[in-house]
């Protein structure tokens, strides 16, 4: 069952991932839930940023959760990453580039524009970070290289799928993936 | 000499770098460029679509000209890129984390919302990623290579430079310039 709470959580996930969060009204917030207006702030008091900072905790959330089922386990690591991002490439394509990286341009608006945002975005991008991780020290790494290696490719992927959407392909990102799995095989074999 | 035009292109790619295209309205590009609201018109009868066009190509030549620059040819490469890439994040920090990455907000903004804005931000990344396709072609990989590289390169350093701002922390992106380096001496020792 989804509430009308958190179909306008839903809904606002969305458009801060193809449009970003100044681009974003509340009146086309209310529209493409199908929600009554007057709920929307009975909801959200803290009106338009506090519906956002649920929104990117959700994206957060989600995203881990993704890591965790998507990137399996029963193949060597670094062929396991490069279908993990390649799969990301394939869904990047089909949303028509609309979807990808929920998190990146809501981050860059609100460095400073808006406390309570740029932490909601720290406490998901770490939460992601925290599923590679563990992935990885699954993998053999130590915990200290599977901190280095998670931020390495947190911002791979990140910057992989901005392009992506960027040039209405998915070819930067595959190659993203194709680099990736390179370097892991380098990096393991260095072991 | 800084013409009047420059100067609005100039403030308008700082505030696109510092907050992106949705949060920067006209009122604030006249009000920190200092010149009279009627020559903004006069200049860019297209009002802030254009001058974010001209903006958006300005981000992409001067990256392009700062990694010709600043990528030094007299060190292996991958230290090269190791100090090159620490470089950014002190910049990042010294900027107080409002300054790097000025295309990634503009262009997860407008992957849809504008086809002008959207063409100027693919060919700025193209330009980017030329200029490392040089270097790389100068440090003997061969041309398919240093293509694949040169997006794989961009993803990191964009998004390493996002979470870097993000978590106002130049960690993030020194994490990644110090996994560049281990991707490339291993990439290098493979050949």
């Amino acid at each position: 069952m989804t509430s009308t709470r958190e179909q306008f959580i839903r809904t606002t996930c969305q458009l801060l991932e193809s449009q970003g969060y100044h681009g974003t009204g509340m009146a086309q917030i209310v529209e493409e839930s199908g929600a009554p207006k007057g709920s929307l702030y009975y909801h959200f008091p803290g009106g338009k940023e506090e519906l956002a900072e649920r929104a990117v905790e959700l994206a957060g959330r989600s995203t881990a959760e993704v890591i965790r089922g998507n990137l399996r386990e029963d193949l060597p690591l670094p062929e396991a990453l490069r279908r993990y991002v390649r799969g990301i490439a394939d869904r990047v394509k089909e949303s028509g580039y609309q979807s990808g990286s929920p998190l990146t341009a809501t981050a860059m608006e609100t460095v400073h524009g808006s406390e309570r945002l740029n932490t909601a975005c720290r406490e998901a991008f770490l939460r992601i970070q925290k599923a590679f991780e563990e992935k990885l020290v699954q993998a053999d790494f130590s915990p200290q290289e599977a901190g280095q290696l998670a931020v390495f490719l947190v911002s791979a992927i990140e910057g992989g799928i901005m392009l992506s959407r960027t040039h209405h392909s998915p070819e930067p990102l595959q190659k993203v993936a194709d680099q990736l799995d390179v370097f892991f095989q380098a990096y393991e074999d260095q072991e």
